[in-house]
């Protein structure tokens, strides 16, 4: 996205939106927000996501994390402008991901959303994908072991290697589709990107993954 | 298929390929065969694959269940016919692969393939999908620990369904493809009614299964 020179004033003019220091409301996210459920959208983009399921879901939290500054303040105006959506249950962080173990605390998020993530697709930057690993390893920790994450690309290189990371790091599936819209699913926002997939006819593969038990059960 | 009058008489005279008692050969498969791993094709259809196969990879055993016996006694005719194929290392048996632990032994077969399985779309069909919770209990016994499963199919439903039937009952996937054959593989054979499906456009599914690790481990 390119820079916006509005993005940054903004950004520090809506402090009671975009968190300035995540980290201090680690463990407090469900107080701060008055509910008993957390999702948290890692690479929200411009929030019509975020936005759109924070309007349709209202007893529950809703963080939006954005590593690209214009788009959070994007998102951020989206949410202020829009006289629709209140926006009293949800909150950004213009941030990088990397940092999701010093803002929320173990078990703190019961869902975790990557919508569309970069596909990052040379071999050699892999490791920077939100469904990697390293990623994998950190959303265990906040999301403990009841938690979950919900995934959706139209991305089939990303899909199909997601697949074996997810498999291979512990975690096993409670949905699966390789053409998530060829259903209705309207308990679901669909994206501004997702609708342009849609238009075309081509595939939204979707999932949804948990840990597998314990071994110690 | 069409029922073919020649059919029967046409098994009945070629029993050294189409197996009439194929429990005579359990846990004898690779001795008959002169082989040291065995691949059964569950569902061979008229043998377009299995022939194929078997004649790619001639140090292994090919076994083939069909249980349309008008289709068998096709792939059999096309192997027998086919003067480029030796047929020396495969074998037909056209029965329904509900038996097939009368035909195995225990960790006999190494590899089972289901090529573009009868997708029984219908829910209260679904038990008789080839990749369904009971056949992949008989797999287990058949294919041992080590051994595992590749599936291809065209059906979203079938395969979606499939991926959480595996996942629930002990296995996970060391290969995974939502379009296959975007990429070359020629060390597998297209059958003819994936051809059809590549020929519009259409992605083909793939997956290969194993077991996961004992619990007792």
């Amino acid at each position: 996205m390119r820079k916006k020179k509005w993005a940054e004033p903004y950004i520090e003019a809506h402090e009671e939106l975009v968190i300035p220091d995540p980290a201090e409301y680690k463990g407090k996210w469900r107080e701060l927000l008055g509910v008993s459920e957390l999702h948290v959208e890692i690479g929200m983009g411009k929030g019509g996501y975020l936005n759109t399921m924070a309007a349709m879901y209202p007893d529950a939290g809703w963080v939006g994390i954005e590593r690209d500054r214009s788009a959070a303040a994007t998102a951020a105006r989206k949410l202020i402008e829009d006289s629709a959506l209140t926006g009293e249950n949800e909150r950004m962080i213009a941030g990088n991901a990397e940092q999701l173990m010093e803002w929320f605390a173990p078990g703190e998020i019961d869902v975790i959303h990557l919508n569309f993530s970069d596909p990052w697709p040379k071999t050699y930057t892999h490791k920077r994908r939100l469904s990697s690993e390293r990623f994998l390893a950190m959303y265990k920790v906040v999301l403990g072991t009841s938690g979950t994450i919900r995934m959706k690309t139209d991305n089939t290189g990303l899909f199909e290697d997601s697949v074996l990371y997810f498999l291979q790091n512990g975690f096993t599936f409670t949905e699966f589709s390789v053409d998530y819209r060829r259903t209705p699913h309207p308990e679901d926002a669909v994206t501004e990107y997702e609708q342009r997939f849609m238009d075309l006819g081509q595939p939204i593969y979707q999932l949804c993954a948990k840990q597998t038990e314990n071994k110690t059960e």
